[in-house]
């Protein structure tokens, strides 16, 4: 019997990738380098069809990196001098934080109450912060910042630049890019990829806090500094040999989701969102672990077990099912239920009738 | 017809590549957490294989980045101060110059004169250098650096790291890793594998120098630091979600070599190469580029041409081989021809026959 993945990334592929990537070698498009015409045909395929489905516009870069993480790092070594501000949602915003600490520069961070999230009419952000840090969708405790929350900061903080963390929620969230000045996210969630690339939609104007960073004599990196990737980005090239496979599925992925309607996609997410949570309304030991209806990811469902947790996650994939297990703190006391494009509803169906028979 | 890839990188993929990504995807081993059990077994075997295959003592650690260059970063990052010295034979030691300058170092340089090799008799390295970087084999001009000759430096600067560049010289050059300290590459070179890894290996005691630099509050990075990358590694596991299919790749890839033997892999790609040069010293106007005959790489050959080399390379296009264009200056004046393990005896006489009637 072959698994079915129901975790928060690694996780199930689209079935297509195998025969996309059999034609891509049958094509030795591997072979290739990324310095030729082909290449920046590839690229430039991707780039049209992640604009057309995330709705980028043209005053956006997009950057290929290796993953979210590094995302991170060169976000903090390029539009940063001294004061980013973290809003704190679980693990991951916690690494971007220490990110900014590792670099030498003195972050701010608020830490939301995990069960009702941030009370933003009571956050200030202090006056000499230069970026602000959302993690939308915490991969760790299942829990959101709505964007419009997001919207209302850039509003009240107009000369703030903000960067939105979205590796667990593309493409199922709506971004408004003209609200926020970068986004971030890695294929192996809501893409349904292998893993091994991160992806950072940036404003085009940012770059100029770069060069004047640089100006400034502060170490904005090196191969992968925000003037260089822009400078290939604009003749759909890399700095370095990058990951070609992990860009060309992204944009047959990217063909795929389009081709399927993102309406659609996102409506399918929310019908299985609802299914899963008010399957486990009802549930006697399994319940969910964030109380505010609106603070609860539709695409990272996170649970309290009232027993060691481990037990669930081991009986569901005798039955064929993969969850993830809870993210540190919670290891033994949580699940996690990935909700993701590429999974069917029949699956979820049976997905929650193997947890009926447990 | 499909073409043969005969550039220096991405380059024609080992045939068995397809099967065994496919092979992968029916195990569903990139769905898989990079950390669990399943990751940590595919990460020890593919250290296992190459460990084997390049000879590599215990006292290294295996480290997976994602490209070439990002090590040349990290390398800085972690092992210098203020000061590292680098020969320069091409564009890619000058590259790992350029990051030292870029992240704030004091770096020195000593430029080869490229037709014959660096006079190390007369090379004198500065006290305060703390890290040596050679670029044993220069994709840029084709031109190596004898392993004797670094292992002389060490010998004459036992006090100080030497770090090699071998991205397009292994699994073909025999180093003794007794005698260094770290070196790096990227599988879409001799690996024959598609692009997206980069594989640092490292001994262990260099770790200390990053503590100190840590210990005295240098930057020495976040999540790709040496003391988080080695934490890591001796668990099989990674500081972030890694390119799980080029790890395993890596390691099914390293199986094969070590199924042939590498003894056998660098007869025939000394044979290989005999016969590439041995024909080109007599042609009326493509002749090797580097004088010196030690000096000449047997996996990397460059080629100057009478007159504009672009000629050369469509029409061997035409004719179903893909080799690759001079490097940056010498763009329209050369030509470069890869000779890695996937490259067949017979492919290479059908390579040089198409010359033959050009």
């Amino acid at each position: 019997m072959n698994n079915i993945f129901f975790t928060v990334g690694p996780t199930e592929l689209f079935p297509e990738v195998k025969h996309l990537f059999l034609e891509a070698i049958k094509e030795k498009l591997f072979s290739i380098s990324h310095r030729s015409k082909e290449f920046e045909n590839i690229n430039s395929y991707t780039n049209t069809e992640l604009r057309k489905l995330l709705c980028i516009p043209e005053e956006f870069h997009i950057f290929y990196l290796s993953s979210a993480t590094e995302c991170m790092e060169r976000i903090i070594q390029n539009l940063v001098e001294k004061r980013s501000f973290h809003f704190i949602n679980g693990y991951f915003a916690g690494r971007f934080y220490s990110i900014a600490k590792q670099l030498k520069k003195k972050p701010y961070q608020k830490k939301a109450n995990l069960k009702d999230g941030f009370k933003f009419d009571k956050i200030k952000i202090p006056e000499n912060t230069e970026l602000i840090c959302f993690t939308q969708n915490e991969t760790s405790t299942g829990m959101v910042v709505e964007m419009e929350n997001i919207y209302k900061v850039k509003n009240n903080y107009p000369d703030k630049l903000i960067t939105v963390d979205v590796v667990t929620s593309v493409p199922y969230i709506n971004i408004d890019f003209n609200k926020i000045d970068c986004a971030f996210f890695s294929v192996q969630k809501g893409f349904g990829m292998p893993p091994g690339l991160g992806v950072m939609i940036i404003k085009k104007d940012c770059i100029e806090k770069t060069r004047l960073l640089k100006e400034k004599k502060y170490n904005i990196g090196s191969f992968n500094n925000f003037i260089t990737l822009a400078e290939n980005a604009d003749k759909f090239q890399t700095a370095v040999t990058p990951n070609i496979p992990g860009i060309y599925l992204l944009g047959k992925v990217c063909k795929l989701l389009n081709d399927k309607g993102i309406d659609r996609i996102r409506e399918e997410t929310d019908e299985k969102a609802n299914m899963i949570y008010e399957y486990f309304s009802k549930h006697k030991y399994i319940r969910p672990f964030i109380s505010s209806i609106q603070n609860r990811s539709n695409t990272t469902l996170v649970f309290d077990v009232a027993f060691n947790s481990n037990i669930i996650v081991d009986k569901m994939k005798r039955k064929g099912f993969v969850i993830s297990r809870g993210y540190r703190d919670f290891k033994e006391s949580q699940i996690r239920i990935a909700n993701f494009p590429m999974h069917k509803i029949t699956d979820v169906k049976k997905l929650l009738g193997a947890f009926n028979n447990l």
